[in-house]
């Protein structure tokens, strides 16, 4: 949080809600009708927006739909509305946010089976593929591209790839890579897509956003299971008048709207992936030579959020550690996961390089002033 | 919309999202993170500040739970997590927003009735009382407070007394009066009241709050039918660590905490409703003496949004009238029932009796402008 009196705020070294430029917050200085044609323009723009982002166009048979509320209730919104009652989803789940589609589907009374990896692992194609030639009943894939819950990055070519031989859907959690790391929407024939606004398009939270294959979208409409959660009706509404259904996030959109200039200016999704892989290394190398450890391997490591290993001091304490640097400015994230003791700082939103420095200098302060003995 | 070329933002004469203070909005140029332990407090004291407005508390056995997305997600909320399989709802609608409800009950499938009145006429005690007694599987009875639909007051005390009387639960969805009409959630033991951020607290949109007894709450747990929607395992979480669940419209919550400061400094609800009560009286005189009609008789209408007649003009084009008010900086809302010609205007948000003749005076010179013909 900020404190009025200093000259900034603290920094998010988090998986989001993310420091945010002060351009886009400023967009958020106005109040816009909700029903306003000037208005309705610019939601019909993001929405072009985000398609043109992901390669892919309403002429293409693609569309976006934006719903109010966080991630989560964008990545509900595709079960409750896409998955008809003889549907059957297959989750692959290494970490939180694969097990929090389990727990919606659980609540849906939605037939479903879960391929679990450990959360230090990917899942293999061969697996999956096994599992849908087992099982003719599964209709729908779903599986977290960057599981923030370790930063691990999961195959989704690869994936995408075996799904779509087997003829099933396939619904990626993109959330906290769409807008840094390319995907192959169209070349890799997803049909759902999720992301929210406060990641790395670098806006504000309040909405997230759908991408789907038109046809995907339509081929199961009337079973929606919830009013607010269904992504048809939005869709239509949109169509109909350019209108959210119900009221809108007015000012996050403002904001989004500014984020998506400043993705723009930036140079797109390949400059912003490249800052952000900037502030990945920074961090790490900084990290490593500080001795703390990265809880993936290389090779799986996203450059969206890293895990490190808690120092291998018995008197290290995390709220101290945390405390000490929130004092310093900068937020960082606890860990997770069950069996193992980790905390996790993150390289998206408005941070560059010289922030992953200046967190990695904050940590040297704060593990001398504390006494903490960081090599293992 | 605004444009930034000209001196301020048009004024929204709407039922929300409304005109805010600037002040309000300037709460947003910060990014908070939102598993920080200020933001956790910032957030614990935004829901018992709301109990508060209430005339409630916790130790009096009361709950305010906030809800991601827009009041819509709050009300559906409540009939998916505290009705149980067995339960039955029984609808009291009037409006759009009644009707709103019934749709929301047969996407989750749980069993109601409607007990309909026309959108000019408020629900009789009486025939609730027959309902409730001829149906003793009726568990909630759900009702609008204001209908924005037309403007309407319904008449919560008399509903509440019987409904109780009769045992059975009670749902307001008190959308747009909460914060300016003094409702006795206590004293009527109302067992749900659902509002909204962007309403008469003046706040930006970005969540809803349910107001809920704990016992009434509680005394279903376990129906869930949708994870973003499960009001108890929400509140479950702001008791164990006071974080939401899911990602929080951290802005949004920074423009309501300064929302309910001005909420107080301006002298809380009643000093709040008074001024609503002039914008609206200020408003009705003013386009009565222009020839304009309400919809409601003056003992149903709420000071919260009045609905007019199209003037008895076959030239009269709404959206041409629409538009020169909006050139002029002035947004109106349409009409949003069937069977009349309306249109509305609202007397809610950062707005003042000045700006209620502003309005009259703009459409006295867009009536002349266009050569509309208004008495009839």
């Amino acid at each position: 949080m900020f404190n009025i009196t200093t000259a900034s705020d603290k920094t998010l070294f988090t998986p989001g809600p993310l420091t945010t430029s002060l351009t886009v917050k400023k967009a958020m200085l106005h109040d816009a009708g909700s029903w306003h044609f000037d208005f309705n323009a610019r939601v019909a723009s993001i929405r072009n927006r985000i398609l043109t982002l992901a390669g892919v166009s309403r002429e293409g048979g693609y569309e976006c739909v934006l719903l109010q509320g966080s991630g989560t209730f964008g990545i509900e919104s595709v079960f409750s509305t896409s998955v008809p009652p003889t549907g059957k989803v297959l989750v692959l789940a290494n970490g939180a946010y694969g097990e929090r589609m389990v727990q919606m589907l659980e609540y849906a009374a939605i037939e479903h089976s879960v391929l679990r990896t450990p959360e230090n692992q990917i899942p293999e194609a061969s697996a999956v593929e096994a599992a849908l030639k087992a099982d003719a009943d599964i209709t729908l894939v779903a599986m977290v591209h960057c599981e923030t819950t370790t930063g691990i990055l999961n195959p989704v070519e690869a994936i995408a790839t075996i799904v779509k031989k087997q003829n099933r859907a396939f619904l990626l959690d993109a959330m906290s890579s769409f807008g840094a790391i390319p995907i192959g929407l169209k070349e890799l024939d997803i049909d759902f897509l999720v992301s929210s606004a406060n990641k790395c398009i670098e806006g504000v939270p309040g909405f997230s956003f759908v991408l789907a294959k038109r046809e995907s979208l339509l081929a199961n409409e009337g079973h929606a299971r919830s009013l607010s959660l269904d992504l048809i009706a939005q869709l239509r509404c949109f169509e109909k008048n350019g209108q959210f259904r119900y009221s809108p996030p007015t000012h996050s959109l403002l904001a989004f709207e500014q984020a998506l200039n400043e993705l723009d200016e930036e140079g797109g999704i390949a400059q912003r992936g490249a800052r952000y892989e900037k502030n990945h290394q920074t961090l790490l190398e900084g990290m490593t030579s500080l001795g703390f450890k990265p809880y993936l391997p290389k090779d799986l490591q996203s450059f969206i959020i890293t895990s490190f290993h808690y120092p291998n001091d018995s008197s290290f304490d995390f709220q101290e550690f945390y405390r000490a640097l929130s004092d310093r400015g900068k937020i960082i994230y606890p860990g997770k996961i069950s069996q193992v003791d980790l905390f996790r700082i993150g390289s998206i939103g408005r941070i560059f390089p010289s922030d992953s420095e200046s967190i990695v200098d904050a940590i040297a302060r704060v593990v001398r002033d504390l006494g903490i003995s960081v090599s293992s």
